[in-house]
């Protein structure tokens, strides 16, 4: 699944992932109002406006990048109907040629983390049949409670062929909390370069041709740790949020890619889905507009994109 | 609620958890054969066998101990359904006066925290409606993204008046990989007291009559760090998994309580959940008696834990 992931990167010449985040208040009114319609202000009405707006975002953008990244955490706070709106959002991004990344943060101790690792991208058995209960393509992964907790999701992707992003550097503010203490046993090198180290450790025995099926999560936010920890993590893919909305831009960039001009993929989700109510882009799409609004938002990343990778 | 589960613990005499983690393996045979035989080998059919070994195991139980907790990975394996059967299990054991300690292990960035707050702890909005999808009294929270990632599912207890437990020091055995690192800036004390210290601040806003409703995960396979951690956590209500079939004994687990007697809870699941397969109860009990073994296996660890703490 890395080089299919690779390949679509480099076919549609765009490290970009859309991130399937809906929120009630993205979605416009009458795209909500349709499905109350049917289902009423209800947890299904929820899952079907959720559904059908992912529907159209998906429809304006599916041929200009390769994959996109629900964060599962949108559909679960409406619970089985909103999980319902999610593996519905999998299927069909897997039916238009999308790479899917759940953005899914789990991590447990060894028999529990192999449990979601069976859910998510692999089969479980009942009596004798198996099922692939959510099937995305990669999950992103936290990495908490050390190399037991993250060595089944290894195992099922190896099995698999699918992958996974740990947690590495988070975008959020106080992401340094942890992840920036100094470590006294290792020249006082930052967590962050621990987990990173780990996650290259881990990668060398899950190549694809190019690179590692066991990626990383480093924000956007952070562009100086972004560059320490490419070089650390020559062979790993890495998973790029806070692009956008949180601040991150196409120039901050570079230095997560390899001289390849590859080994990163870029996430934004509001940037993208809600782009209609932005500044930038609300004069010139109306709220049944934003898939159009969409379309229009993720041309203008490549560009930005495209012009700090100057291969554009 | 942390006033509640304190109190159950008291009333009942059992700071114990009932860890309900069913997997396949655990569900008798003939439990099996009974959701098959309406569902076939499905999913649904899986969902069905847990949720009836479930109603088996939390009748048997509910009146020796305060609370349970579902671990929902082992729910999700099967996706929508068994996270259907993850609901149900929730709110029958609620139905019988037990507290439900949801081992989610979520945390991500804040809005997104948010979510899963809301999702699992509190409402969620559908246009004027509000819904509590899965509805937890506590549920446990991955501290790796620090305050902003751990903030939204504090805001939402104290709206709800529910609780959560913070990953403090996991019970597995690589969990010291990263939760063990000296921190330069710390005295070199490890990465776990860090976090502790953060989860007894983060606390100390949030107190019921004598404990804080943000508590605390500490594995019962490390004692010598739980004696530390109790101390740098006085208020802190500690959850206490890895005892039985991680090794975690009784006479391990005094360091974990304070004077009073209180202030952890220990967890054990598959010592209860399949003592039936276990060679101290398998004599005695059936697989058809699965309950029954569970039950004896609560009043042993009651004991077990009990002459421990001298209480008995």
């Amino acid at each position: 699944m890395i080089n299919r992931l690779l390949k679509e990167i480099q076919k549609k010449n765009a490290p970009i992932v859309v991130g399937l985040d809906p929120t009630m208040r993205f979605i416009p009114e009458e795209v909500k109002q349709a499905a109350f319609s049917v289902y009423g202000e209800t947890l299904q009405g929820a899952g079907e406006a959720i559904w059908q707006f992912n529907k159209g975002i998906v429809d304006a953008v599916y041929d200009l990048v390769p994959a996109v990244k629900p964060q599962i955490a949108m559909y679960e706070q409406f619970g089985i109907e909103g999980l319902i709106a999610y593996k519905k959002t999998i299927d069909y991004c897997k039916s238009k040629g999308l790479v899917v990344i759940g953005d899914i943060k789990r991590g447990d101790i060894g028999s529990t983390s192999s449990a979601y690792a069976v859910g998510h991208l692999g089969k479980v058995m009942v009596g004798k049949e198996t099922y692939a209960p959510f099937d995305e393509d990669f999950a992103t992964v936290n990495p908490y409670l050390g190399t037991d907790g993250v060595k089944p999701f290894i195992d099922v992707c190896k099995e698999e062929k699918k992958g996974i992003f740990v947690l590495v550097k988070t975008s959020n503010p106080s992401s340094g909390e942890f992840q920036d203490r100094p470590i006294a046993d290792a020249d006082s090198r930052p967590l962050y370069e621990i987990v990173g180290k780990q996650v290259d450790e881990w990668g060398k025995d899950c190549m694809g041709e190019s690179y590692s099926y066991v990626g990383a999560v480093v924000g956007a936010t952070y562009p100086e740790m972004g560059r320490v920890l490419r070089q650390l993590m020559p062979k790993t893919m890495i998973l790029v949020p806070g692009y956008g909305a949180q601040g991150g831009k196409g120039a901050d960039l570079v230095h997560f890619f390899n001289e390849d001009g590859l080994g990163a993929i870029v996430n934004s989700s509001r940037g993208i889905i809600a782009a209609y109510q932005s500044d930038k882009y609300k004069e010139t799409y109306s709220p049944a507009n934003y898939a159009d609004a969409a379309r229009a938002a993720v041309i203008d990343m490549k560009e930005d994109l495209g012009a700090a990778l100057g291969n554009n």
